[in-house]
Formats: structure tokens, sequence, C-alpha cells
């Protein structure tokens, strides 16, 4: 194959109790890649929407590592040209970085003919998310790519699994547009968690996973606790407790940070609810004269897929 | 009603990552109380199968305690005889204390006509277990009330649910007759937990719930891991690092501590094999010369039920 042309969706991690853990892939929006063999061996990236902020260097942006990677792993030396275009800003807090990782990822194994495992994509794509955050998390590339609602079970060994979700179950998003790195919002979270915390973190992981598996909105909904991210990053979103106390108040089944944030979703039942309660949160940061992006979905069951 | 006889199942708590979350009622194996109304208004304790260590005054006995908590929040001035049959052994981490608290709230709940919910039924017997071990936690007393694998989502306010499990999940216990005191093992536990473990401990819980949910042994086995109690019970506990190896080598599906310890107990992919990894247990403490009782059951689906 010489060029594919794929959509990597964005995604919301963490989704409330499962720091590090969980995470969700979202419909329409994330990463279109053109992907593409060249002549030489050199990589080029090329976004198309003009985010100056992406770096275009491959050795910087979060595509060309992760191809670099696959590359040399392969023993490879051709040079590829990398088209992304992103409709989710760098810094949102909807994996914006993680869709570039894995649609390199996927695009490149699907250009090479599928020599890797989704586990070994998710492997690489975790190395770009180690270049730009620090950290080798997998959450947000696993929804990526895989699609759904992703677990990460452990990462020695890596160990990811989907669980089955209510098909009714949709997401409301605003994106208020303040940028808050992922690198600086993880330096804030403590290093340590009390026992009792520890206690009601758990309670919360697994009864967020009883309530999808069991379609049981109400468990979902209590469930929707967060003692590591959310008491301390919600300080750097303006207007996040009102905003989530609103959303609660007009019939959302539960609300939190997405990844680092600085974007909030919300659960509902149902596409209608989820419109409403959109429309809430667009008004509510209009208000506060904060540009701000709304997003509705359903969770995505496809991650990465080829675009025809 | 004048009279009634329960039975109230041990149980398992913590069951690997969950710890002070989880739970699950054993079958066969546990305490028959029998309760009837006394002409005075004295509660008098009688084990029937004489366990000297048992306290017999109603406000050191955890039945008694609990029994006399209920007939206050009814305002009953009656008095009560409570004739208890123990076949778990106090401090054996199968829930002793937490079935004859359970049994009491049960049985009186039937003497009074039951006016009290399940939940309160878990309340007044976690005031049993605050004045045994210390601390009012609820995984053993709602498995052995509520019957299943029961899942404590949080204390403030107290909610408890149950998830479904594989049919054919089994259990092989081994009591290696030393004693450990719940309100000891409580001590050496650590306040905190880094973040890195509470990560992993999260994945754990996750995958042990969606393993249940979603039939898949596999899962299960691999989210058998705790990093709060097991890393430091398991010294109080001889050969079990040893035992636990043997039993996964064997074909059980996972192994952990049971409670506080020391018993121990493994996961089985059906009852006849539950039954060879309980001969090993056995066999494996009589050649540490080491007393030892050892069961095998399903999960008892029933919890509290009236004898008759």
């Amino acid at each position: 194959m010489d060029k594919i042309k794929i959509f990597a969706p964005a995604t919301i991690a963490n989704v409330g109790p499962g720091y590090d853990i969980f995470g969700l892939a979202l419909e329409h929006i994330g990463d279109t890649i053109e992907m593409s063999w060249r002549d030489d061996d050199q990589i080029q990236i090329d976004p198309l929407d003009g985010f100056p902020e992406i770096p275009v260097a491959a050795s910087k942006n979060i595509a060309g590592i992760v191809a670099q990677e696959m590359l040399k792993k392969q023993n490879i030396k051709k040079g590829l040209n990398i088209r992304i275009s992103k409709n989710v800003m760098p810094g949102s807090g909807l994996g914006s970085s993680g869709s570039s990782a894995a649609g390199a990822a996927f695009a490149l194994n699907e250009l090479l003919g599928k020599p890797f495992s989704s586990t070994e994509l998710i492997q690489f794509a975790m190395l770009g998310e180690k270049a730009t955050s620090g950290k080798a998390h997998a959450d947000n590339v696993a929804a990526s790519l895989l699609g759904g609602f992703t677990i990460i079970k452990g990462y020695k060994p890596l160990q990811i699994f989907n669980i089955p979700f209510p098909e009714n179950l949709y997401i409301a998003v605003v994106h208020p547009q303040i940028e808050v790195k992922t690198s600086d919002s993880k330096k804030v979270l403590k290093k340590e968690l009390g026992l009792d915390a520890v206690i009601q973190q758990g309670g919360n992981i697994a009864g967020l996973v009883a309530g999808l598996m069991g379609n049981d909105f109400k468990l979902i909904g209590a469930s929707m606790n967060d003692l590591i991210a959310e008491p301390i990053r919600s300080f750097l979103i303006p207007g996040y407790h009102q905003a989530k106390k609103m959303v609660l108040e007009n019939g959302a089944i539960g609300c939190s940070i997405s990844g680092s944030g600085p974007s909030i979703f919300a659960f509902t039942d149902g596409k209608a609810k989820a419109k409403e309660i959109a429309k809430l949160l667009s008004d509510f940061y209009n208000q506060l004269e904060i540009d701000n992006k709304v997003y509705c979905s359903a969770i995505n069951k496809k991650g990465c897929e080829v675009k025809l």
C-alpha cells in the first residue's frame, strides 16, 4: 500500500474515578491523518488545519515520533509524508496528542501490511505520549485505537480490555478554551492517597464498571466521583463546580473532567439530553465570556478506522 | 413471632483487590442462631458449641450489641435468648464476627416483623463490627446478609450493590489455625498508598468486576492482586506465598487472603477443581504441622435465611 487516510477519534480519559485506567472514544471528532511513502528517508509532517503550535519536526511531533519508532522496529529506511487534520485543539483534555499518536500508529501499520498487534500499536503510541506528556500513559491511545470503553488493567505487563456499556449512553462535552497542558496538570497531583480515599475511589471504580456493564444509569451516576485528579484539577478550570452542579440538576447522569482538562464532559441518557446539556454548558461559558466549543457524541465503538 | 432459627453465612471479605469493598458469602459454613423473646428484659447469649472465647455478656457479644441497638431503636424493652452455633472459628478471617452480627440483625428483624430494610440491617450489624474490630466495616456483614458477591460502593452514605458472577465459580478455603485478630491485622497496614499503586489497585478492581460480570475467568485471575493488605498481611500467615504459588500452578484461577487472614481462598472453575485445591492446601499445612480446616463452596446467593 502506498498511501492511506484514517480517522483517529478524540477520547475522554480518566472518566470520573478511573485515573489512568478508563478511557472512551468519541464520535466524529479527532484526527484525520493521510500517510504516504516518500522516495527519500525523511518524515515530513504537514498539519493541514494550521495549528501553529504543532511541531512539524518529526522528532518533536507525536505522530512523527511514533512513526520513527515503528519504522526502526521494522528496520525500514523509507520516509513518510504525514498530513494531520485536527479538529480537536491541543491542550483540550480530549486526547489531542493521543489521537495523533494512535492515528499515526494505526495508519503506518496499515501501510506496512499490519505487522503489529493492537497491543503493540498501543505501545508505540504510548512512546509518543511519553515524549509529549512525560509519562507513557495508555488511556487515551488505547481508547482511540480500540474504540469503546477501555480499561487499562495494568501497565506491567500492559493489559487492556473493553467493557460493554448502555446503548443509550451519550456524552456532552464542553471545551472552555483555556489551555491546561497535561505535563503541568500532572505536576499538581498528590503523590500519595490516604487509605480511606483509596477505598472510596475503589468503590467508585467498581460502581462505574458494574453500572456500565449492567445498564444501571443510577449506579453510573453515583460512581462518577474522583478523589485523585478532580479535587485538584477542578481549580484550574474556571466555573467547573458551578457547571457540574448545573448539569446534574438538569438531568445529566454524571459529570467530570475530561483527561487533564479543561474540557468537561457529562454522561446523559440519550442524545436529546446530551444536546440540551451541551447547550447549557455553552451558554454557561458564554456568560463567563470564555470561548468554548461543545460536542455531543455516543461512545465510538470502532476506534481508529480507514477512511475511503 | 416468638422465636426463630436462622443461618448466617460465613464470608470472604476484600476478595483480592477489593479492600473494604468486596465481599462474598459462602455456603454451608457460618452461624446458626436461635433467637426467642424472654419474659424479662435481659439479653442472654448462649454459644452452643462451646467457643470459650466468645463473650456471653450482651454488651460484649457482637450479636448482643446488635440486638441491643435494634431494640433501642424500636424502643422495645423486652429481653432475648440468643443461642449461637458457630462452625467458623473467631479469628479465621472468614467473617466470624460478621456472621454473628448479620445473623443477629436478620433474626431480630424477623422476630420484630421486618421493620428494617436490608441497608438498615447492615448498618446495625456494622455497629457490632465496630465494637469488635474498632472499625464499622461493611464488607463481611453485607455479604452475609445479602448473599452473593457484594460491593460497598461507599460508606457516606452507605451504598451497597450485588453483581452477577459465573455460575461455575467455586471457592477453596483453607484456615490454618493460627489466630490473627482483625484489630491487630488492621494496625499493620500502611495509612497511605502511592499513586502508582492506587492506579494498579484500581485496574485490578475494574478487572475483577468486569471478569465476574463477563464470565471471564482469565480476567478474574489476572485481577486477583492486592497492594493494600496482601503485601503486609501475608507475612502473618506461615507458608502463604508457597501455598498461593502451589494452587495457581495447579489450576486455581486466583488466590488471596480471606479478610484479615489467616484463611486463604482460591477461586476455581468448577467444584471438582475446588476440592482438588482444598486437598492440596490441607496437605500443605499438614506438612507444615499447622492444624487446618478446609472448605469448598460456591458463592451463596441467599445470604441470611430462616431455617425451619
